[in-house]
């Protein structure tokens, strides 16, 4: 059993802008980072929210993520463009480059960016949402550390590649995913080691091609990528469209943002955002694509129930920035360590003696998400 | 068993013509379709192949795929394009919408073209390969009759929406994928009850969510995608791009070219080119390919070998077109009825005694493929 708690939203953000004060990197590409990071939590995707700040951190310490970074553009042209992340945080650097597909496609009606010498950029869903609240279509696609065997194979040479894609909906929630393309996403495999569960069969392989049950042994082993063959394929697509069409760094090319302390990340990313008005009506596509959901959702057995990718997302979303962010105890306790090692208030029911010193800090809250 | 035969590339292709000369199909159009569907058979993706020429035949003859058709621009903006297929034969409709997202792509770097009112267009590949030879990726997407549940339903409502990608590689024959996003593809379902082989488990379910064995009771459930919630994601991405966004019918709206012989297809489709050289040199895109699949050729167990995505497909196609496409029995013989109604002379073995005859008639062969 995990045990959480609710932070409240706003307090998780001064919180985590104060920290990255400490580092210098409390600009305005902090502020993008901090608001790509805790949207991970708001959708419930805390695989990939504040629970590595503190590795962020450590890294923008030690200088292995530029924050403020110069991204620049290597080639751009018409509705195509590459851009250098000059070894910026992935989430700056991803919003950037998304942001400049946005545009592409305002123009062109089609945009697509890519992106090489990034780092890990996070949840890929968090990029597609800058495109659908502009009435697009966002796709977002990044290759990642090589921890994932290719069909067949029982070596890592491919990420977990991650596969975004999302369209506007009513109430700016429309259909959305966001999936690793192995049977689990490699952050899933970590949670899974932390609470000393066992693996299901299929997820990772040892180098004979044996089944890895001990989440802790995937590290010397490899995972699968989902729905075997196919899978492998969509995977590889990801890898060729995020690094060797963008010319970032492909394979074992790619560096762990956890273990690897010396070399930034190298990550590649591709983004995509096309813009629907040029098709069709947005409000005639939103209203033709809520008959498919519902079709879809009429498909389920009686007494059963269909779930068009993104609801559960949508769900948390609005929950927890009601209700505050539920984040586990032992991130808690990781952010109240980092913030003690800084001299900054914590953070938590366990921190709640000091409130009014705390809030007493006003920071400006950014105008994004 | 199937016992085939292999038949000349040319002889082949003649015999195609004439048959639909005799349906008044035998013009610019059809020798294009003709192309696309015997590339289906060089590549030996043979469920796409020249066995459904006479199912093809029947519907140009009852006037629901036209031959030709005048397919038009419902929209044309820079990089993007929504096309009205006329309700032409697929693989023309498809073959003129890539050409046209290729055009664009060299103008701004990236194109995208979307289709209503079109019919199945046989094996995605085929248009990725249109591409692929302009120094381009190419993505084919389309939806197709509904016949598979979403995960966790158990009622028909989205396609096997296949998905095709293809780049550039040496000697033309690069990395290159087509899969339907079901566990099984329909055609290879079909396959399957010809030969009365019984389904593994996980291809397809009953009304009730229990496993179908018999590939003949398929009709009367439902096909499962491939790879569980994530397949599902993908197979819904499809019949979005491809309809939700086109104007094209969708999921139950789509109708089977074999069973409804009233209606026609309505298929939707969405195509895109990218231009490699706008990101990086094609030749160095192109090495930098090979090295990826060379690390992941290299990840096989010893002794053990991995694929790369369309290597079996090229291989067949340099083997199919130097000796002959491979006909199974079945085919031969549908082909002979079909000949035989039309007063034509057959094809293979048991027609050889009118070789002189047959290549009496000489018929131009077009420019294509």
């Amino acid at each position: 059993m995990v045990c959480q708690e609710r932070i409240n939203y706003s307090e998780l953000k001064s919180f985590s802008l104060q920290l990255l004060k400490k580092v210098n990197a409390c600009n305005e590409q902090g502020k993008i980072f901090i608001n790509a990071l805790l949207w991970s939590d708001l959708v419930g995707r805390s695989t990939h929210g504040v629970w590595r700040l503190p590795a962020y951190i450590k890294r923008i310490e030690k200088g292995l993520m530029k924050c403020p970074c110069k991204p620049f553009f290597l080639s751009e042209n018409k509705a195509t463009a590459v851009m250098d992340g000059d070894q910026g945080i992935g989430h700056y650097v991803g919003y950037s480059a998304m942001s400049c597909a946005i545009e592409k496609a305002r123009t062109y009606g089609i945009g697509a960016v890519g992106v090489r010498n990034s780092n890990h950029f996070g949840t890929g869903a968090y990029y597609t949402t800058l495109a659908t609240r502009q009435n697009m279509i966002g796709i977002a696609l990044s290759n990642s550390l090589a921890k994932v065997a290719p069909y067949g194979g029982v070596k890592a040479v491919l990420g977990t590649n991650p596969f975004a894609f999302a369209i506007p909906g009513n109430n700016g929630q429309g259909m959305m995913f966001d999936m690793a393309t192995t049977v689990m996403a490699g952050s899933q495999v970590m949670k899974y080691a932390e609470a000393g569960i066992a693996l299901p069969e299929g997820v990772a392989i040892d180098g004979n091609g044996n089944p890895i049950r001990n989440a802790s042994d995937v590290n010397n082993g490899v995972l699968l990528p989902f729905g075997g063959a196919k899978g492998f394929g969509i995977s590889l697509m990801i890898e060729i469209l995020s690094s060797v069409l963008t010319g970032a760094n492909f394979s074992t090319g790619v560096n762990s943002m956890f273990t690897d302390t010396t070399h930034p990340g190298q990550n590649g990313h591709l983004f995509l955002a096309i813009d629907i008005e040029r098709f069709i009506p947005v409000d005639i596509f939103i209203q033709r694509a809520e008959i498919l959901f519902s079709t879809i959702r009429n498909s389920a057995a009686e007494n059963d129930k269909v779930l068009i990718p993104g609801e559960i997302r949508w769900h948390h979303y609005r929950e927890n920035r009601e209700k505050g962010l539920l984040l586990d105890k032992a991130t808690l306790k990781a952010l109240n360590t980092l913030a003690e090692n800084y001299m900054l208030p914590g953070i938590g029911q366990s921190n709640r003696q000091h409130p009014v010193s705390f809030r007493s800090e006003k920071i400006r809250t950014p105008s994004l998400g």
